[in-house]
């Protein structure tokens, strides 16, 4: 694969695969894929199969749909291809990818998809999926994430997951996880669907839930549209607000570095680091829902989150080398605290909830990031309210204490942001894992909320892991970093991967930690990937060959 | 690694490592590992570290003092050696054992870590880890499987969990998920501890709740005696029985069998598959406790039970190819469901309890073997309650139908066993497993308790797969066997790991699934296993070479 950087910023005129179009309350989303607009060179997106340049128009379209058309209150997702509705993840680009490139493919995939679910919950958007065509492997796994699944009984189309059974891997873009957690398939019936090429059509697939209805080829446009129409009726009435433009984010990209207005990521090559900091809003706050409009894309939270998003997916993507995220803030927390109470008190105008789920995903995105984090409370930074939560976010805290000057030594605080309206993809505060919901460790954080603490504060109130003075500080976060970068990635991803998620466990963690980790082991294995294995092999002609030992 | 079979029958005259002793309602597992004898050679037992041997006799242990010992309220595990307790799994033994190997060893240390707690849990037999020396890796992972650990504070002595810094691979024995679910230390505490290589000590590591108590050196042997007397009279007062002994298993190997009393299994190597045939008691059953227990270790539920175990333990090391088992019963299903009956009237004398727990484990490995699993309900087969449970456990049921023949038409029948007494590790039964919980469902099947149903019955009950007619049986139970057995078994060991565990999540099942999988994608990787990976290079005097990719 080319070492050419993968930019995940796009819009509706640069779509190749992807078309978007409303009508009235209803978006229509068309999965039409130029088999010769691979992202890499090397493959053809045969079969309405896609790659990672199409996830990325999904990911935006479906921001398109969230922010440029409040209107829509539910969105079909069907194919402009004739009887193939999408055929999943392309084999060839899969054969010809790293590891690393699978690996993270996979997660944005997933963050995609678990996006439509948090659409579906957080803004009452619904979807359809309109299996108008063969629909296999992640094409139904793309499916499964919509809330309703409508096949066509044309006597040959079938949903499928033949990941197992002809690649050797398994269907890891949630497609195990929601058929049994989401869909309730019997595990028996999902052993047989997993393991059958062909798949399963008409009426045995409503009866395993597979799908919740099969139609009848005359009849599948309309009883579509009806239901399109039935469900935007049922989660109807936003008030009929214009959209708000996403115009592209101003990106500064350099060797060494990424800029954006409130977000930059500077990378230490040498050290194996990379440093992000993310700063506080500037000028007059836009303090009532007309002026919050107004801003539109520059209000501040929006800006800020979709440049994080862009920012910790560009990194993913692009600098795998840095295993190490410096987390940093700058500018003042009670201005961050400000702009927290205005949102909150206008959080259930349309566009200030859609900012909140923009936020609340781009900071999702830091958990299951495979990298170390490190949160670093240094002066000027304002790491309070809804700016806490990347710190909380991060495996250590380290907090900088000048006890000699009161002004200068840095503070952080709480605020009511951090209490239940950012929550990991699990539902759970930050605060609350950090604290393993104990009910008296977190009345005592919110005793606290808005107000200033130091570094010894914050440490005895839990809130960072060290809080260290100027003599200490440089050598012991020197020494913390060689230390981090120093060690096995593998060991680290895995670590992380597990202490993060020490809380409940739902469909998504046990996409993200579960169905991954084993995804992950098996797309390293010689029976997927070494010169024998089903992955390799795929449409070459040739038996791929397994160890047959079980491990 | 030599290719000699591992056998997993021991008793304590041929201990090497463990010595077990008992002072009225104390038992002292008390472990001195004789360096010398490892279960394969290469490799020397230093400083306390273990091997598969010895976790072979910590499982019969355990098992004495449930069955012969029943007196016993609390057990202290501590060392006998000066100044280590124990150092973990052996180093070299791991850097040379196959993937396969590393990864079977894990699991069967995971569910003998996992039987103290169900034995703490079940049998109220409560466990003190003595730590009275330095602790670390897989050593304090059995500490954290303990109710309470002491940390002798002699300065020097400190619990650790070096894997990632020293070993680049996880704490996987339950390590990284006691930490976080059942010690509750706060996450970033955890990412400290479990990146330290010398671990922590003294006051730090009872404040970080990584131990409950730290005791001086002079007052750690009486407190700890202290301990065990309060924690026994706490949970005192099984009536003053005397134990059972749990004499040798009659076994009869063969080069392509296992045969006891009431397990056989055949192994069929060009097939690539085992059949397990569980049979049913035989004769009068004791039917009240002093028959059961003049009965003692030839009761049907307890010698089957242990011979079940004892076949899933050697299948699964000493038959890597075989990756499929198929799972049959013989006899008479109300004998079974008489069988259980008694079983559940006395289940509350220590002995009937002790036997539940047996069998309880026993199937919970099924659950968790990376073999699949089709039950064949046959003529002649026996598969009614606590023998329906394997069935519940495979991944596919296949019954016979003789609609022509009433007579000899298999039957199957859930009984009161199969409503919560043999549950999985998650606490939740197979049957509420395979039904999400629905609690219509459940009624049903409960109405149908005790009532024998043919094939055409047990599929509309949802309790099997298929139910086959003779005509289509042996050619269509031949094709699926054949079709299982020639796809990849990575992938299936995924796939099944994912849909068996479709209920809720405990820390068990984040052990087995979530940690497991992250551990065998690292046991895996170069950075680990590589020429230049650290598990290879340990104790070399070299320095690991990583990839840095974070993926």
């Amino acid at each position: 694969m080319s070492e050419l950087k993968v930019n995940y910023q796009t819009d509706p005129s640069q779509y190749k695969h992807i078309k978007l179009s409303i009508e009235g309350n209803i978006a229509r989303l068309t999965i039409d894929i130029d088999e010769d607009s691979g992202i890499r060179p090397g493959y053809k997106l045969k079969l309405n199969s896609y790659d990672l340049g199409v996830d990325i128009e999904l990911h935006d379209a479906l921001n398109r749909i969230r922010f440029e058309h409040p209107e829509v209150r539910s969105v079909v997702v069907s194919s402009g291809k004739d009887r193939i509705f999408c055929s999943g993840a392309n084999i060839f680009m899969l054969g010809l990818s790293s590891h690393a490139w699978k690996v993270n493919f996979c997660k944005f995939t997933n963050e995609t998809r678990n996006g439509i679910e948090d659409t579906s919950e957080h803004s009452g958007v619904k979807f359809i999926a309109a299996v108008n065509g063969a629909c296999a492997g992640g094409g139904y796994e793309l499916a499964l994430a919509c809330d309703e699944i409508y096949l066509v009984d044309d006597r040959s189309s079938s949903v499928s997951l033949p990941e197992v059974p002809l690649l050797g891997v398994l269907p890891g873009t949630g497609g195990l996880t929601r058929v049994t957690d989401k869909r309730k398939v019997r595990h028996d019936h999902a052993d047989i669907f997993c393991t059958l090429v062909e798949g399963i059509r008409g009426q045995r697939a409503k009866d395993w839930k597979l799908v919740d209805e099969v139609v009848k080829t005359a009849k599948f446009q309309d009883t579509i549209n009806a239901r399109a129409a039935e469900l935007a009726e049922q989660n109807g009435s936003v008030e009929q607000a214009k959209g708000i433009g996403l115009t592209p984010l101003e990106k500064h990209e350099a060797a060494d570095s990424l800029h954006y207005k409130y977000v930059s990521v500077d990378i230490d090559r040498a050290g194996k680091f990379a440093t992000f900091t993310l700063r506080g809003p500037e000028g007059e706050l836009p303090d009532n829902i007309d002026a919050i409009v107004a801003a539109g894309m520059n209000w501040w939270p929006l800006q800020m989150a979709r440049e994080l998003d862009d920012a910790i997916l560009s990194m993913r993507t692009n600098e795998l080398d840095s295993g190490l995220w410096l987390i940093k803030t700058a500018g003042s927390a009670e201005v961050v605290l400000k702009s927290d109470d205005i949102l909150l008190n206008n959080k259930d105008h349309w566009f200030v909830r859609e900012t909140l789920g923009l936020l609340r995903r781009a900071f999702a995105r830091l958990d299951v990031s495979s990298r170390s984090l490190f949160a670093l409370v240094e002066e000027g930074s304002c790491f309070a309210g809804s700016l806490l939560e990347p710190a909380l976010a991060c495996d250590r805290i380290y907090m900088l204490t000048l006890p000699d000057d009161e002004n200068r030594t840095p503070h952080i605080a709480a605020g009511p942001m951090n209490f239940g309206f950012l929550p990991m993809v699990t539902s759970q505060s930050r605060l609350a894992r950090r604290f393993y919901d104990d009910s008296d460790a977190l009345e005592k954080i919110k005793g606290l909320a808005g107000t200033g603490l130091d570094g010894d504060q914050a440490e005895k109130a839990g809130l960072v892991t060290y809080a260290l003075d100027d003599i200490d500080w440089a050598e012991e976060v020197r020494m913390a970093i060689e230390e981090r970068v120093s060690m096995s990635p593998d060991a680290l991803t895995g670590m992380e991967a597990n202490l993060r998620f020490n809380g409940p466990e739902n469909m998504l963690t046990r996409i993200f930690g579960r169905l991954t980790a084993w995804q992950n082991w098996i797309f390293i294995r010689p029976n997927a990937v070494g010169e024998r294995g089903a992955l390799k092999l795929y449409g070459k002609g040739e038996k791929p060959h397994f160890d047959q030992n079980r491990v």
